[in-house]
């Protein structure tokens, strides 16, 4: 871990843990941060009524993406640049905080001004040319760790970041590459105790992508809580069976809800406040 | 996970879980069971104080192997068969339960009467041959996961032993092989809740293999309770530095002593005795 | 493999193998063609050398990145923009071709003109902007797998660029990432005749990042020719030991004179021209 | 590679390369040899029709197992000890060596005297037991490598053989373990010239586990010739539609004779003899 030494993520390099404040959310330093919403924003309707649901359940940030990096050419790619008044909507009907993925540089002309938090995928973790103009924007960030990244490559992507000025970096686990099949990735709980050994950056989970399937999303959450987590990103859709993407791994509105007691029960035990 | 169909490990086939009960202790249904001591059984001092330690802080049963299968021949390989006066002096000065690892069928002449519960290590989850023989004994055996077996793979090995008569089965998650080099290996939390999907067997997680690290194990082990894990496998030794193996993940017994009230905390949140 | 149906990547799509014609050049359709040069240009000096070395040793087209992806924001991180006037030295004073990677869509302003061949690289493969971007330029693109990517995933990407109507795309096998250590990725030369069955596109090794160590690249390039690739894209430098990137992997002129010697020898058996 | 230092292994340790004599056979030094069969012996009329047709193409060496560990307890697990029966009626109707997989050191018993070549399967590279007791037959062995282990794992398990005085031992790539799905395994091609590097010992290539397909078995033959392996274990059938077990990775004998003469037309490029 000697490359680490001398870097602005690396814990030598800071005493306190860095505790990002969006508005009047904070993700680190105590809290456990819920981001939930839709994979892909897809209309008016499915946004607002997952907005309100997430609202009610105790969320504070609506995760939703407009683009879409996908696999194939011919998979849904996303509304594009028409999602921003769907964004626009859910500010103006909730009091929700807004995060979304960014894929091209040039996007953050309309993103920047309407968006609170931006997303790097796993896909681009290694785009260092994005991670620099991002950086440069000062905009809190989430960071997907690319899912065959060693936690040194991790922090260093986000040492871009931190480089270009950035400090408001939250890191994301998302489940990484290996042999097994049974679940879409194997999700890498521990990476989060052993980043917290390496670095002060808030470390979240995103228990969707990390396993792949509906059923593991719970006890995913509960394990990211008990492993020392600062936050979930989990999607939810009102009817996952009928989502254009990942419905597999999306809670519906009940689902959801229900979870979000069932971590509040816990979090006490943990010393976190949901 | 076609071929798991019509096997006995499976959910399918048995309405209730499976609770295994070593004289007065149960590992399944409701406990979490914390099964704790040396890698290596290397003296009656070192054997003695450990137990000694381990049962004052709530462990019902002594971990500690006097066979062990080593990387390089040149490694030390245990005690060997004159381990078990040690199993014989810490069933004499205590009330602990054993569990050994097993590594020849021809051995069961003189563990089968002393020890209590039988590990098939990693390596040996696919010797086959082994597998039949201790599935035939019908004594409560722990297999652990081959670090790079399928959860598929996982349940057809502990098949061969309900095949063969044997139900006490206790399966163990102890880390898989994945690019990461911070830690020894990938400790697969969610195979807890994913196999808790596919059988009725119970399920304990190893943090001190599957970490590699000291410091990650208390993390590591608030995890596995929280993903719904029936119990630990820990490594615990009176001076780690000088332990003659592992001593990189084994627990002195201080810090021993300190996870266990912290487990017995957050243990009520979800519903399980410690 | 159900995804590939109906894909302009797919076999079934196409009844002859791709043939990548560049000037004079063939990609595919039995020749074997090696790419060669340095990682990074660094210098006028160092990049003529090199240039006319590899040129004397039978290579037709040179490889030297003035743009470089790097873990960390403090390594080298190529000549940037100014190395656009060693690219055009080296088409003065020596008949070979130049290929380049491209990080950038907008480096498409002064690179387009210049370059022969783009080259998207294993971090970008993902890039799904820069491929829609590459492919409406038409240009001959060489598209480097992901360390992580599926056979699959790896053509789907391929997708992109062909259904922005390029057709003239070249795959690049460069090491996947695996628990393996000695070497620095583990270089899948069964990649080629699998791709060969899924796929009309040719497909080259790049013997370099596949292994990470010099002594490694002729075995290695031996290897690619005998599994049926369409030619290698090699490190080379004038003096490894002092390169600003990738020396380790780099062979040196001698090196590479005697490697070249070696493969015409072989190429024959194989039906293949060198 | 340090633990490697001061073993019997180790390149350090001879001078020069070893070259396991089987009666008249030779494994390494030069020659190319290949060793064809069965996955599993059948019946008389299958191992005999096979061994009559692979010796007609030039294999002086039947593969062929009796005994075979399957991944669940309800697959065919080779017709056992009657099986003797067939090894010496194959060596009464043809001048081929025989090589077979050893399961249990009992086996020893009735093998020793029957069988030339005694293989140690994937399952069992990290049985120690096992390789200990082979180790002091002296027979010539196979040990092929486990699917996670690294080429440090694989040489110290051959140091078990070696310290237990048998130097007649033989490592065989197989394939590991990796993220991929298109083949059954990834054959690491690359793993011969690195252990090349590393050991004195002669080192064959397994093509049917390797790649799990009949397609990719030729191309990965010529693959391990190109790259410096010292032979081929084949899995050939009959009737591989037919066989009880790996049949989809096993050539008919019209397909293993193709490949011996493509073969001996390149050995001859590599200075190997077959």
């Amino acid at each position: 871990m000697e490359r680490l030494a001398h870097t602005k993520v690396s814990k030598a390099s800071k005493a306190e843990p860095t505790c990002v404040r969006v508005e009047n959310v904070l993700i680190g330093g105590g809290a456990f941060t819920v981001i939930a919403g839709p994979c892909a924003m897809e209309s008016a309707e499915q946004v607002l009524t997952t907005a309100r649901a997430v609202e009610a359940s105790g969320a504070k940030i609506l995760r939703g993406s407009i683009f879409k990096p996908r696999t194939s050419p011919y998979s849904f790619q996303g509304i594009g640049r028409e999602g921003v008044d769907l964004i626009k909507l859910v500010k103006q009907e909730t009091n929700l905080l807004i995060e979304t993925e960014i894929l091209l540089a040039q996007h953050l002309d309309f993103l920047a001004s309407e968006v609170d938090i931006l997303r790097i995928g796993s896909r681009n973790m290694d785009n260092f040319e994005l991670l620099k103009t991002v950086g440069e924007t000062g905009m809190p960030v989430i960071l997907k760790r690319n899912m065959s990244a060693t936690l040194k490559e991790f922090l260093l992507a986000a040492e871009y970041l931190l480089d270009a000025g950035n400090e408001n970096v939250i890191l994301c686990e998302r489940g990484i590459r290996t042999f097994e099949t049974y679940t879409r990735n194997t999700l890498d709980l521990m990476a989060v105790p052993a980043l917290k050994e390496l670095t002060h950056l808030p470390v979240i989970i995103d228990p969707s992508h990390g396993t792949g399937r509906r059923s593991l999303i719970a006890p995913a959450s509960q394990g990211a809580l008990a492993v020392g987590a600062d936050g979930l990103l989990i999607e939810v859709h009102p009817n996952p069976q009928q989502a254009k993407s990942d419905g597999d791994q999306s809670l519906n509105l009940t689902e959801f809800e229900r979870l979000m007691s069932q971590l509040k029960a816990s979090a006490e035990v943990y010393g976190k406040t949901l």
